[in-house]
């Protein structure tokens, strides 16, 4: 059986292209990078389990993928761009099949986003994947949860609630149509992290953050760690057509794993979202309500519904 | 119960002293440093393993000590000062006990070594502590595996084997004397990073690693990596009065867990060797053996044993 030496120069050497800023990768006690003048350094950590990230079966090319993608997000809503990584990998076995279908998505993924594997270990036990992931941005320019004003619209990228309608799918069988199938287990498997907004943020971004437990609890940090309120419209939450006709808003307002972003953004610049929605129909804006201050309501029809800053949606379903 | 977010809030802000380089901690979606002009960033990130790494019985303050000093040691063999680190817990449940024993010792740890939680995620599942360090060094004075050459000495800090020792003491019950035991376990439980040897691996190391793996299994990643080969001598070797009584030096040679640092020095240097153990005799240096330009030998008395440069010692047990 390969030791941990063997699976990491046989499987996750040479995953990325070599940052400029890496002075040495994979393969000594640590590894040695430099941060460009004027620029900082954002970083991030976040692990996947099994079984509670990701079910039993899932395949090892949508993991690997999935444990670099939610990372990406979390640098897309600081707004820095992608640049090296490293990667704590805990295996129950040592399938070779398994390592290589992971280890070539990783590179794939890695190519794909820019960003370099600069080391990390491997371990037995029940299946973990942590991954800490380190962006750049020029100095002053990242995007804070910290920062929403009253009067600020709130936005949405994209659609939300399709990856946990995918989940729901898979799991219940909810008899969607084809295409829409296809789009929910896409959003499940290979959410796209919002790199692409990076210089929107950057520019006009009063706040923002990666929809990562549901837009209710998301938008709810937005407010906390700004200190205000907000107010959104049920109307308004982008959604597909399966949602809509069900009136099932909870895959959107409360269930996690979209990994689009919310940002928040000064009224004076709302003639900004129009011009990136027309160049950016694959990742349109959507303004879903605006920042208060104080409270924090969800206007669904007649009834205004007290949301809980701290609790998100499922407080008071 | 606590979720991830008070876990957070009530447990680990404020571990460690602020760094200088910090711009953005703990409670967004990623934290934001600055690597001070000069300086380059030295990062690892080693994971410890409920039943892999340590016993399941383990006490809480020993492993958040422990989690810290595998890291910290990563750091001293690349003669790195600490920073800051990321941490992803993962807990079966969510014991306030356990919790606050963890947190208090992770605190306690990260002050006397200057380190700063800058963030991270908890998770549920079996127990893993993932920890990703990150050091500063000027630019270019970071020490590497490669980098021995034919003549260097081969240096060894402490005493080797016994955290092995410890180990197989609480497994099987060794009859230690009561002040070995009491030294064995504090190798074992408290293994001290040997931060103290950054100046001296700056000034003069041609190569340095840590000895998680054994002695003969790291100094074998050092001569892998310099191109080159080693002699060390048996009788050399720096341990305790019960291996050598007993003969019992697989201890010290091929049990991991010890966390000294074995570096080479070009012999010009070697009367750096006195004055740096006159002036710290709690982290002396021990000469025990030199690199060649080929092989992989150890002096047992009469006989000359071929190493394993990739297998170490276990291979020809």
């Amino acid at each position: 059986m390969a030791n941990e030496f063997e699976i990491i120069e046989q499987y996750f050497s040479g995953v990325g292209p070599v940052a400029e800023c890496t002075k040495l990768g994979i393969g000594d006690d640590a590894a040695v990078v430099e941060v460009p003048p004027g620029q900082q350094l954002v970083v991030a950590m976040d692990t996947l389990i099994e079984g509670r990230h990701f079910p039993l079966d899932t395949n090892p090319a949508d993991l690997a993928y999935k444990a670099l993608a939610v990372n990406l997000s979390d640098l897309a809503a600081m707004a820095a761009d992608p640049s090296w990584f490293l990667l704590s990998l805990t295996l129950p076995d040592n399938d070779p099949h398994w390592l290589s279908q992971f280890a070539n998505s990783l590179k794939q993924t890695a190519d794909t986003f820019d960003l370099q594997l600069i080391g990390g270990d491997t371990c037995r036990g029940s299946l973990a994947i942590s991954v800490q992931i380190a962006g750049l941005v020029p100095r002053g320019e990242y995007v804070r949860r910290a920062g929403a004003m009253p009067g600020d619209i709130v936005l949405v990228s994209g659609e939300l609630g399709n990856a946990a309608l995918g989940l729901a799918d898979k799991q219940a069988g909810l008899e969607l149509s084809p295409a829409l199938q296809a789009k929910c287990s896409l959003a499940l498997n290979r959410p796209r992290p919002r790199l692409e907004l990076i210089p929107f943020l950057r520019d006009f971004a009063s706040s923002a953050i990666d929809i990562s437990d549901g837009l209710v609890g998301d938008l709810g940090h937005i407010i906390v760690a700004s200190g205000c309120g907000a107010r959104i419209a049920r109307v308004a939450i982008p959604v597909n057509e399966w949602i809509e006709r069900n009136d099932a808003y909870p895959y959107a307002l409360d269930a996690g794993d979209d990994y689009e972003i919310c940002c928040t953004l000064p009224a004076e610049h709302s003639d900004e979202v129009d011009s990136w929605n027309h160049s950016h129909p694959e990742c349109r804006l959507t303004p879903i309500g605006e920042i208060t201050e104080d409270g924090y309501f969800l206007r669904d029809g007649e009834e205004l519904i007290d949301l809980d800053k701290r609790q998100g949606y499922r407080h008071f379903e």
